[in-house]
């Protein structure tokens, strides 16, 4: 919530808001999601729709991390550490040779950063394993989904951008530009958004003194809940059972008849539509013209269908319904589609646990007790 | 807190809870701490003083998933299901391999817990899997210290308990008695403890309607911070700079003088002495008697000289205290002492997780934006 901070410090809530709903848990100048107005604040007072159309993922992280975005010396500074750190390290590479080919990608991408993380003793977070982290998620991502078609793993190069190192280590060619371009305006967009259950996952972790590694790996394994970051996977399955535009009406109109919940509609925040989900719209019929037409098409049937049966409700398209078609305009596989968002995520995951540095104070909330009075005396085992 | 739910719905609270200190965060029937009374309740309603003189391990983690606690003919199926899922899966042994051997223990853990609990698709937390991953920790924790050393890894035995199995992947011979006594009485008394950071962390992440090894391998980097599980170690290691009863005064009055913290002293909830505290207490005298004198005269110094600076504070001793003089004594090297937490505590971080379940909600708090106002414009970054 946007607040004068000066003149605001009481409210008054439930003792219980399940979910934390509305409870603020943080004080951050990381990312502001203005629910109300529809508005996504990065970094330095940025909105979404000013940055994403002329900066490059490296810029937005840099800006998550530093609170400015980098001049071009910065940058090439940035880009250089970046690209250092992208090879995996042999107990990672070992980590994930040991692995079934066929696992989860996010129970892969868990465990080999926990593993390319580890480290012999105890150590405080800092901006330099912030970028080092961010820097190898995409080599990770590529190498287990190469490894789940029995290729071989291709190393990143120097040359490339984050992005389009991406594609290059997930493919056998030289990456199409447009296809790096699509890829870079979804990196942009998902990187920050402030207290998702990932990035609050991480602070958790964070506010014990934890390091850095625990964070971003507790981050992963929250990140892939369908209710968080598998429903970009869940909107794309969706579009595929719907398969064409002209199927759309029949399909949801029968998905609504059996109370199936439409997936990439609606937001715990936006009261309106997610400007993300605008700009990645806007991109989606050169991304994907065929998927954009069923898309389009489902869209405003299923707005209309949720509109008629729960007025009141607000039911904007969220961010996932139309980045699905993005990623697949980028010739990302929807099984990719989770750990693509956890590969822009965890700028911010990392520029939020490297603010809570500052006043670290261990998060540890109260619980309502609904058991029965204590004083019940055991029985021994003998006599059960 | 202890409430009357019927009664209780609104409260007055400030905006923002540092630590979200105060905010009820979950209704739980797994446990309550009763900080103003000093009170431990176990799922059930049993007082922890009741309940750790009767009780195995094996029959406190079935009362936490459970309710109840296990006639024999479930205990006996419950010891079966643990020793089936004792011995690490292959991908499990070879993360463990690629791994330096000179890797944290957590660090180690939490990697090696994502390998055991890597799937190829998503599933729903269950009982069972909260068994076979509470089985396999000592595996893991044992194997990895025996790395360590470059000592070959120990099998675990069917005819063991779960405390003598650690002892006995841990050594080369069979645990005495004594040991495995200290040691159960430990793990029974560590695992639960309300919605403590890991515990949370371990709601947060279930919240997205992710995995349950997904949980656990968040909670093993949030307990792994200093000021949560690692304070064991921080209380054995300041015990060893002190070195003897003779040397408390001189080494606590001169730590006092440099503002360092006593590592041992004080909790966020409990308000009185910590009744586990208590409890190791009174087993530490015959568990590790030479540091038990060191320990009991520092305790009584610590107090008097916390309580003589400040007489308004609440200073007693925590658990993690006396955790560390009877861990000591059931033979565990204190590198090892926030791993051994973590093998008690995944008893109740998986309770917690199999609870929310039947009423799961996305946790997603709000935030308070301190940044600038929105609306700045980027420069491209020629002109930066």
């Amino acid at each position: 919530m946007v607040a004068n901070r000066a003149s605001v410090h009481f409210t008054f809530v439930p003792e219980f808001s399940p979910g934390l709903e509305g409870v603020v848990a943080a004080q951050t100048a990381v990312s502001e999601v203005d629910g109300a107005n529809g508005r996504l604040i990065y970094r330095g007072g940025y909105l979404i729709e000013d940055l994403s159309p002329v900066v490059s993922f490296e810029e937005v992280a840099y800006l998550l991390w530093n609170g400015e975005l980098p001049n071009k010396t910065q940058l090439d500074a940035l880009c250089r550490q970046m690209s250092a750190a992208r090879p995996l390290k042999d107990t990672a590479r070992g980590t994930l040779m040991a692995m079934d080919p066929q696992t989860d990608l996010m129970d892969t991408l868990r465990t080999v950063v926990s593993a390319q993380g580890a480290t012999k003793t105890l150590t405080k977070p800092t901006q330099e394993e912030a970028i080092a982290l961010t820097a190898v998620f995409p080599s990770i991502v590529a190498a287990a989904y190469r490894r789940r078609q029995g290729k071989e793993i291709v190393e990143p190069r120097s040359d490339l951008t984050h992005a389009a190192n991406l594609l290059w280590m997930m493919g056998d060619e030289e990456p199409p530009v447009e296809r790096v371009h699509f890829l870079e305006s979804y990196l942009v967009l998902l990187a920050d958004h402030g207290l998702n259950a990932s990035t609050f996952a991480a602070r958790v972790i964070a506010s014990t003194g934890s390091d850095l590694t625990s964070c971003v790996v507790g981050a992963i394994g929250a990140l892939k809940g369908p209710a968080h970051g598998g429903a970009t996977f869940a909107a794309r399955t969706m579009l595929d059972k719907i398969g064409s535009a002209d199927n759309a009406e029949k399909w949801l109109r029968d998905a609504h008849a059996r109370h199936e919940r439409f997936a990439g509609f609606g937001h715990r925040v936006y009261r309106t539509y997610d400007p993300r989900a605008k700009l990645l719209r806007e991109m989606a019929k050169a991304a994907a013209p065929e998927l954009h037409r069923t898309a389009a098409r489902t869209e405003e049937l299923a707005l209309q269908i949720l509109h008629e049966s729960h007025p009141e409700r607000p039911n904007a398209t969220n961010v996932d319904f139309w980045a699905s078609v993005v990623l697949t305009g980028a010739g990302i596989p929807k099984e990719m589609f989770t750990s693509l968002f956890a590969t822009s995520r965890v700028a911010g995951w990392t520029a939020h646990v490297l603010e809570s540095l500052a006043d670290l104070r261990i998060i540890r909330p109260a619980s309502v007790w609904t058991g029965p009075p204590p004083g019940k005396k055991p029985v021994p085992l003998a006599s059960r």
